[in-house]
Parts: C-alpha cells; sequence; structure tokens
C-alpha cells in the first residue's frame, strides 16, 4: 500500500504568539520530531505563513507554499491530497504533535487495508491524530471548505451503517498538540515521566 | 480539457548571477509576465533557490519547494506533474520568457485534443516554449532524471511514426529567454519595436 504523509504547518500559531514549530523542545524543533516519526513515508510540508522559516529549517522536505493558509485548514489537506493522489492513502499529520511515537505511526499503518475508509488513532477511546485517511475518501475530502478539517467527514461516515472507519489504540502522544508556550514545559514533563 | 500550468521557477540563474525572475523589466519582475499570459490556467510556482523571495514576491500563488532544485530541472516538471495528475495535460511554462504572449497561450491550447501527445510552439520551425504535454506522457515523463527536460522525451516520440506531436507557430517570444542581464535590454528592445 502506498501511504504520503501530509504535515500539517501552515497555521499561524495565535495563542503561541509565534511560530511554535521551530520552537524547541530537548534541543530539537517541534516540526522535527513529527518528521523523524514518519522517516520511512513519502511526504509534503504544507507551509503557510511561516513557509520562509521552514525552508531554511527543513533543507530537504518538499514544502508546499499555501497561499490561502489563514482560510483554514482545509485548502491546505487539499493541496495535500492533490500531490498524493495516485497513492492508496494519505496520513494527515499534525506539526504540533511531538509526542506522537513512531511505534503509534506503526500502529496506525498496520490497521489499514483495502476495505478501510480511515483509521483513527486513539487514546483512552478519545480520537486523536495523526488520521489515515484512504483514497476512498478523497473525493469527499476535496469538498473540505474553510475551517474544516478531516474529522467533519470522519463523524458523518462513522454514524453510517456501512462505513469502515477503524480505530486503535496508541500512546498519549496521539491527543497531545503544542497550542502554547505553556504546552511545551507540560510536554517536556511528560517526556521526562516516559522515561 | 483541463490543462494546468507549472511554472518553472528554481533555477539558480548562475550566469545572470542573480535572481533574473524578480529582476524588473518595464517595471514589472519577469516572472509577473509569465504569471499574466496564463491567467485562466490553475498553475502552481516551482521554486528552489530562490523560494523564500517568491513567496513574498508571489502573494497569491502556490509553490512548491522543490529541495533536489540544484540537481537539474526534472525533478521540478515532476513535482508539478505530481500535482496536476488528474488533468489532461500539463503547459510547461518557464519563469524566465516575458514576451510569450496570451496569444502564443491561446494558440497552443486551441491546438490540444484528445489524440495529441504534446504541443510544441514553434518560431521560424525552431521549438520553443511553453510546451503542452499531455497526460499520455506522464509515466514518461516521471522517468526524467537529472537535467533532462521535457524535450528530450519530445524528440524520441517525434520519431516514431505513431507520434501525436502537434506543432504551432507562435510569436519570436516563444524562443526568447533572459540568461543574463544583457538580455533584459535585448528584449526590452524588442518590446519597443513591436509597438
Amino acid at each position: 500500500m502506498k501511504i504520503g504523509a501530509i504535515v500539517l504547518a501552515a497555521g499561524e500559531g495565535k495563542r503561541f504568539k509565534g511560530n511554535k514549530l521551530l520552537a524547541t523542545l530537548k534541543g530539537k524543533s517541534i516540526i522535527t520530531y513529527a518528521l523523524e516519526s514518519i522517516n520511512n513515508l513519502d511526504r509534503v510540508v504544507i507551509a503557510g505563513r511561516y513557509a520562509k522559516e521552514l525552508i531554511d529549517h527543513l533543507k530537504n522536505e518538499i514544502i508546499i507554499y499555501n497561499p490561502s493558509w489563514n482560510k483554514g485548514v482545509s485548502s491546505s489537506i487539499k493541496l495535500g491530497i492533490r500531490f498524493f493522489q495516485d497513492y492508496d492513502g494519505v496520513l494527515v499529520v499534525l506539526g504540533d504533535m511531538p509526542l506522537v511515537t513512531k511505534n503509534d505511526i506503526e500502529k496506525i499503518l498496520s490497521r489499514f487495508d483495502n476495505n478501510c475508509e480511515a483509521v483513527i488513532p486513539t487514546y483512552n477511546n478519545l480520537w486523536g491524530n495523526p488520521v489515515l485517511l484512504s483514497n476512498k475518501l478523497f473525493p469527499k475530502l476535496l469538498t473540505l471548505e474553510g475551517d474544516q478539517g478531516a474529522k467533519q467527514i470522519l463523524k458523518i461516515e462513522e454514524e453510517k451503517s456501512s462505513s469502515n472507519i477503524y480505530t486503535v489504540e496508541c500512546s498519549i502522544g496521539v491527543t497531545l498538540d503544542i497550542d502554547t508556550k505553556e504546552d511545551i514545559n507540560k510536554i517536556e514533563k511528560i517526556m521526562v515521566e516516559k522515561r
């Protein structure tokens, strides 16, 4: 199965008051954690407000500048799907979730099969990220608008009796993102505890 | 027919000794001429060495940063084709050819049909740019390596008896690109003469 990763990195970081993806956590940038967790996958980084800084930082990545970044996440997801439209599915990776592990990614990928519409990682039954979206859903995903994410479509699909949305229990990392500067401290503590 | 434009803007401009695409010609940047000539087409700009400057200059364009820009043009063409793989064809527009006219573009597009593999603009029978490549050629184009451009494949295709490569006579602009600072002066003179 061919899976491509869409790394979402186009946000403004309003609550963070700056570019959280290049803030450091134990000496590494936040987005580096996301990229390392998917190091075997073809991927494309979708950038916006901080595209220039990301180009400087990520020398070996294909980066798509989304001129509509401030209109919401849907346009970034759609750009990534255009790029991987011949793949069996895409993994929508959030650049600001540094505690997602390689093991989580492997679990999500290995849950995927031909019948599946999507694989959603969970922690204590809470939906998390990254979600793996089958190409069966691409036509619907390409109709997303504004700040709609893939979750909106998954919620609708899940309610259908015929749906094939799988979940897989993962580490706490799939539910933890960085919104504020305090979140970095919190996440650093969790990293220390987990050792 | 759905045609997407791939605007090649990833070069280093060695002979120009700088970013030729943002040099000005009669008060407008060189790349602006290329973008204005295709203003009705879906397009994506492929950037490399000067990606950051292009992002600043082209606020409304989807720009793909090609991390392999210094390995030659083939990787840039392939990124563009990935983006437009569901289209009937792509127009490969060179960012440094400001004398290509809207009329040239219309001629090239209107020559395209279902049987066609490519449309090549000519001036006095010399092959020029931009070339229009049918999706029939996408698999072959995705095998390009290093500094190979689409022309290599078109030359091979043209020699086959079964080939469907069309040519269409256009303005002198389809054969004139900017390599050096002196070229800007030359092209400015041609613009004055043509008035």
